[in-house]
C-alpha cells in the first residue's frame, strides 16, 4: 500500500492533466446535440480502463447512454467492492455567468473550475487513479473491484434499474462505494448513513366541461381550484403533521444516541436555504427535519387564469404535483396506496379526480456499526486528520436505493466534494487537495476492506 | 305613436339593410389593427345620428376609442332618457368555426348571423330606428333622449368612468336605458333588477430567495404553495360560508316575495353550466346562489413546477387570483379592506405577502316598484304578449354601476337578445323578429315614460 500511496503522490501532476482532458469533453446527457461527446467520453474511458489494468472492459448498452464496465477480480477469498460513478454532466447554462469557460478547466486558488469537476468527474477519477497506483506498484489489488460508470445520472438514472436487474451476476459485490457527495468542509469528512425515499404524484381535478363565468355561475358551481386547495390542505395540519392515514406507523424513532451522532448545523442550514420562514414539527428544529422526519410538499400547482390582470372565470380544471420524502422503514407503495385512497374519499363523488404516481424511491438506511462503514470511518480519519461525522441526507441517490432493493448491496458514500462546489450551477469547481487525498483514502480503503 | 309604429313596420326591410351595413364593419376594439374600422364605424354613426334627426351630434374623444353623442331634448317638462349602447365588437376567432363569414351578415331561419349582431349592434340599432320612426312621423319625440355609444365595452369600458365624470352635465338624465342583455326565450322578456358587484385581487406569497430542493430542505422550510393553499382555504368553509370578517353584515335578506318573483330555472342553469358538481349554502339551491348570494372563487393559481414529469422543488413563490361577487348593500371598499387585513393576519410574519386589488365594482339594485321599471314591464308585456320576469344577474355591467355611482342614474335593462345568441363565440346571431319588436317596444316605452 505504501508504494501505491507514494506512486499516487509522485504522479499528481500527470493525474491532474488527465482529469483536465476528461473535463474538456462536454458529456452533457440532457442535450441530444451532445450525444457524440457522450460516445467520445465513454470510448476514452474504455481505453483508459484497459490502460490502468482493468479486465473484461466493455461498453454496455442501455436504452439510453451506455454504461462502462471494468473489473479486477483476482483477489481470492477477498471481498468485492462495486464502485459506481457517472461520466455525464449537467448543461453549462447560464453560460454568461461563468468566470472561465465551462469546458476549459482552469485552476485557481487550489480548485479546478469546470462543468462536471465535482459532479462527478474528479470524484470517480480518484478511484481510477487509486486502482492504477496500486496495480502499477503491486501488480495486484488487495480486494476485488468492479466498476460501473453511468452516462445518465443527470437524467435521473432512468435506465439504471433495468441495467442492474439484467446484469445482477456481473455486478454482484459485498459492498458498493460511491464518491459523488461532499464533505462538511475542507478536511472534515462525513459518511451518509441514511437517505430519504420519495413518492411523487400528479393530481388532476375536473369540475365542469369548460371554465365558467364567475358572475353567472359563482357560488352555484364547484371550482376546480377551490376543490384542489381544499384537498391539499387536508394533507398536513398546522403543526406540520402529515394526515395521510398510517403515514407514521412504520417509522422506528431514532434513539438519543443516533440523533446525537448525526451531524446537524442550524447556521449552515439557514445560510444554504436562504429562506424567509422555517417550519418544524413539535420537538424538532427546522434544520433537523430533513434529516430525521418525512415531509410533504406541493411541488407545483396550476389552475385557471394566470396572465396579467383580472379574468373572471371559475376554473374547470386544476392540477398539482405533490411529493413525500420518506424516512427509513416507510414503505412507498403502501403510502402511495393510502394517499390515493384518502384523497379520493375526500373528493365529492361528482368531481373528477385523477391521481398519477410519477416517481417512487425507497428510503435507505445503513448502520454505523456496519463493518464497511467502520472501515470508511477509520480510513477517512487517517487521511483527513478529522473524525468523520455521520450524516442523514434528506434527498435520495437513485443508485443507492436501486442497489439495495434489487441486489441487496449496501453502499458506502465516501465523497470528496465541498458544499460550495456549485453543482448544477455556473463555476462548478473541485478542491484539488481533496483530489489527492481522495486517491489516498481510496487506496487505504481498498487495503482496509481486504482485512474483513 | 301609432304612426311611428306603422312607419317602423313599413320600413323593416330598409332597417335590416342598414343593420347589415354596420355589421359589415369589423369594429373590433381589442385588436389595434382594427383601429381604422373603429373610426369608420364612429364616423358612419355620426352621419346617421344627424340623418335620423338627433341634435348636438359629436364624436367625443376618450383616452381610448371615442364615444358618440347625440340628443333630442325639446320635450319640455318631460323626463330625459339616457340610452347607452356600444359599437365595438369582440374578435371573430376561432374564425374556422363560423358557418358564414363573421363580417358578411347572413340571414338564416329568421336570424341574422354576424359578429356583433346581438352584442350590441342590432340592439342599440333598435333605438336609432325607434327615434327615427318617431321623428319622421311626428317631427318630435314624446320624451327627451340622449344617447351615448361606447367603443370600448369589449375592453371592459375602461375609459367610461372618466368620460361620465367629465361629462356629467351633458349626460344628466332621469333614467338610463340599455339594450344589451337577453330575454329568457322567444317572446319571453325579462327585466334585470339587480346585478352583483365585484372585488378582484392578486395574492403573491414569497417564502425564500429561490426554489429549494425538496430532499435537502423538505420539512424544514416553508413552501410558498403550501402557505398559499392554507390561506385560500381559510376564505370559505365546507358549508360555502365566506369567512372574511363582517362579510355578510350589510346584506339585507330578500323577502319571500322578492325571491318568489325572481326568475330561476334549475334545468336551464344546469344545461348552460354543464358542470359535474354544484354547490350551495344551506337553505339555497345551486341555481339560486348567483342570483341571491355573494360568492368567492379562485380565478387562477400558479406555483412551482407545472411542466411534464416530476421535479422535486419547494416553490419559493406562489400567486393566486381571487374574487368575490357582491350582492346589493355590500361595500366593495370595506370588504377589500377586511379581506386584506384578514389574510395578512393569517400569514406568518416572516413570509412575504403582497395583495393587490385589480378590480372593483359596486352591486346594483333597482326596485321593481320603480316607476320606470313598472313602465318597462307594461311595455314589454304589450309588445311580446307575455309578462316579463324579474331577474337578478350574477354578473356585473360596468355602465350600470358607473351611472349609479357617479351620476345617481338608475338603469332599465331592456334587452332583446336570446340566451343562445353565441356572444363572444363563433356564429353570433340575432333573432330578427325581436329586432322588429324591439323597435316597437322602444317606441312604446318612450311614449309611456312621457306620461310620468
Amino acid at each position: 500500500m505504501d508504494k501505491a500511496l507514494q506512486f499516487a503522490n509522485q504522479h499528481q501532476q500527470k493525474f491532474i492533466e488527465e482529469l483536465k482532458h476528461i473535463l474538456r469533453i462536454p458529456s452533457i446527457s440532457t442535450l441530444p446535440q451532445h450525444r457524440e461527446d457522450i460516445i467520445r467520453m465513454s470510448e476514452w474511458l474504455k481505453v483508459h480502463f484497459m490502460e490502468i489494468g482493468l479486465n473484461k472492459v466493455q461498453i454496455l448498452p442501455t436504452k439510453g447512454h451506455p454504461i462502462l464496465y471494468g473489473e479486477w477480480t483476482n483477489a481470492k477469498n477477498k471481498p468485492t467492492i462495486l464502485i459506481y460513478g457517472h461520466y455525464d454532466v449537467q448543461p453549462a447554462d447560464p453560460i454568461e455567468q461563468w468566470h472561465t469557460p465551462p469546458f476549459e478547466p482552469t485552476i485557481k486558488n487550489k480548485s479546478i473550475y469546470a462543468r462536471g469537476a465535482s459532479d462527478d468527474k474528479a470524484q470517480f477519477f480518484t478511484h481510477l487513479k487509486a486502482i492504477q497506483s496500486y496495480l502499477q506498484t503491486n501488480k495486484s489489488l488487495p480486494v476485488n473491484i468492479k466498476i460501473i460508470l453511468e452516462g445518465e445520472e443527470e437524467l435521473g438514472s432512468k435506465n439504471l434499474e433495468s441495467f442492474i436487474s439484467k446484469h445482477q451476476k456481473l455486478i454482484q459485490a459485498n459492498i458498493a462505494l460511491v464518491s459523488d457527495t461532499h464533505m462538511i468542509g475542507i478536511n472534515q469528512p462525513q459518511i451518509e448513513i441514511s437517505l430519504r425515499g420519495l413518492v411523487y404524484f400528479e393530481i388532476n381535478i375536473q369540475t365542469a366541461k369548460q371554465d365558467l363565468h364567475s358572475g353567472t355561475y359563482g357560488g352555484g358551481v364547484a371550482n376546480a381550484a377551490n376543490i384542489l386547495t381544499q384537498l391539499l390542505n387536508q394533507l398536513k395540519n398546522s403543526q406540520q403533521k402529515i394526515l395521510i392515514p398510517h403515514f407514521y406507523d412504520q417509522i422506528k424513532p431514532l434513539t438519543h444516541t443516533e440523533k446525537k451522532h448525526t451531524h446537524t448545523d442550524i447556521n449552515e442550514f439557514k445560510k444554504n436555504a436562504n429562506a424567509y420562514h422555517y417550519i418544524s414539527e413539535p420537538g424538532y428544529l427546522p434544520h433537523t427535519m430533513p434529516k430525521f422526519r418525512p415531509s410533504l410538499d406541493i411541488n407545483g400547482i396550476q389552475s385557471g387564469f394566470t396572465g396579467i390582470g383580472p379574468k373572471t372565470i371559475i376554473p374547470s380544471q386544476a392540477t398539482a404535483k405533490i411529493s413525500c420524502r420518506l424516512v427509513p422503514n416507510q414503505n412507498p407503495a403502501q403510502i402511495s396506496h393510502n394517499l390515493i385512497k384518502y384523497l379520493k374519499n375526500l373528493t365529492p363523488p361528482s368531481v373528477k379526480i385523477q391521481i398519477t404516481q410519477l416517481s417512487q424511491c425507497n428510503p435507505v438506511n445503513i448502520s454505523p456499526q456496519n463493518q464497511y462503514i467502520k472501515k470508511s470511518f477509520q480510513t477517512l480519519q487517517t487521511t483527513f486528520g478529522e473524525k468523520p461525522k455521520f450524516s442523514r441526507e434528506g434527498g435520495s441517490i437513485p443508485v443507492v436505493e436501486i442497489l439495495q432493493r434489487i441486489s441487496n448491496i449496501d453502499t458506502v458514500l465516501m465523497g470528496y466534494g465541498l458544499p460550495d462546489d456549485n453543482l448544477h450551477a455556473p463555476n462548478e469547481k473541485f478542491y484539488l487537495p481533496h483530489f489527492q487525498k481522495g486517491i489516498e483514502a481510496n487506496i487505504r480503503y481498498y487495503q482496509a476492506i481486504s482485512q474483513l
